[in-house]
């Protein structure tokens, strides 16, 4: 494990280049109502490849002996192999459904692990201007100030968020609408926003209760998250209940209350 | 039917009470995380009756001879007739769930109806700070800027909302689930941010290209999107394809293409 002040030190290069690709994030979502739409798909594949270079640069400038995984880099090349090694995991643009929209749920996410562990967490949704941070073993933050997990035990008074994914197989879909189905007499109500990191942000930071996803892009869409949800008195864990593994495609997040009985819930339709 | 010059001088009023009431739910917004939960909802029932009370002093005292419905007085004294007479009907704060949470697709909702029909509406996120506003007639903007429906004309590509309401008895949420299975092999993804005016307004202005609704809570929740809608060029519709009928409590909103399309989907669920 790396001391704390490299730690701190990996955070600050990360936001920085959060910040900078959110720039080119920013630029390219208020662009994509006044294009036609083939220009539109160039447009997101650019912005996408535009940040994941500029944040790959950044971080490889500072950091040449670490490795590194890329949403962008994994779709042109394949998943590159997670080691014990320090690596960066990176969503350029989470949300590329919503960029493409003008939904304002996007975001860059950078995650580092060591061991296998997400251990340096950056969430940015450059849209709201919403810095997610979190450090292991140093807190999570919003924007500088320290955010908190909820406090809410009961799932009849709790707000969860899923999505509905991009597989359109008989057996996906009614799976997904029964999971639906069973937990909406559980909980108060339902969100989707289009973005995995920020609905694991939307756990740090209180706004959600109970997130789960099953069968989402990769390592990438969770990496910066997990460690902000944790940071922030949440829990990460596989939608089983089983521990999570970051490279499974599967997570669910929730407040340390409400584990046991969103796993109870969902236990039928996993 | 009142003057353009008049319909101005409304929307000018009610986007005068929509900013003051919004400055209350935002103060109350970044409140509700530092309460308990006895006095969360009591912060909500507080925000709700304060915003409803500052948007009708301030309606009625330019406009003493209208009418007025609003949420909250109606949740109270029943649901007051809907007239030709001029009526203003106002939602104080769409969005209680996500107030609550701290999830930001909060809104005040205020429309202005003559003959029944909506001719003024403004839609304000207060978080956001995103205000739609719409004169029959006179087009739709978002803080001052013109917005347009999306040009969408196939499903497959289309980015849907729809919400799963507040009734959790067994034939509304197998209803609610079966119309989202139906619909997830049709379009390309399904939001849910908990705001029906919100939704409305995504539908105007293109973030969004089709929204329905069943069951909301009643015509406070629509009379203001309606009209934003229909001055970006979208349509407002019952989800069979029948007439809009603002008393209804359903609704169904998208660009012009998209239409028969949405309803062919729903006539099987609806």
């Amino acid at each position: 494990m790396a001391a704390t002040d490299s730690l701190e030190e990996f955070l600050a290069t990360a936001v920085d280049a959060a910040k900078r690709a959110g720039e080119i994030i920013r630029n390219g979502f208020y662009r994509t109502k006044h294009v036609e739409h083939k220009g539109q798909v160039d447009l997101v594949t650019e912005t996408d490849k535009a940040c994941e270079d500029l944040i790959f640069n950044h971080l490889k400038q500072k950091y040449p002996e670490h490795k590194f995984i890329g949403e962008e880099t994994s779709a042109a090349n394949g998943v590159t192999e997670l080691t014990d090694d320090p690596t960066w995991i990176v969503d350029p643009l989470d949300g590329t459904t919503n960029f493409v929209h003008g939904f304002p749920f996007v975001c860059v996410s950078i995650g580092l692990t060591i061991g296998k562990n997400p251990i340096v967490g950056v969430v940015y949704n450059p849209i709201m201007d919403e810095l997610f941070t979190g450090i292991d073993g140093k807190g999570a933050f919003l924007n500088g100030n320290s955010i908190k997990a909820s406090s809410q035990s009961e799932l009849v008074k709790s707000l969860l968020a899923t999505e509905v994914g991009t597989k359109r197989d008989k057996s996906t879909v009614d799976a997904t609408t029964n999971r639906v189905n069973s937990l909406l007499y559980k909980v108060r109500s339902l969100r989707m926003s289009g973005s995995c990191a920020l609905n694991l942000c939307g756990v740090a930071c209180g706004r959600l209760d109970l997130f789960y996803e099953l069968g989402f892009g990769g390592p990438w869409d969770v990496a910066g998250g997990a460690v902000i949800v944790k940071e922030a008195g949440g829990l990460v864990y596989d939608p089983s209940g089983k521990e999570f593994d970051i490279t499974s495609q599967r997570i669910a997040a929730s407040n340390s209350h409400l584990k046991d009985k969103l796993i109870e819930v969902l236990k039928h339709s996993i």
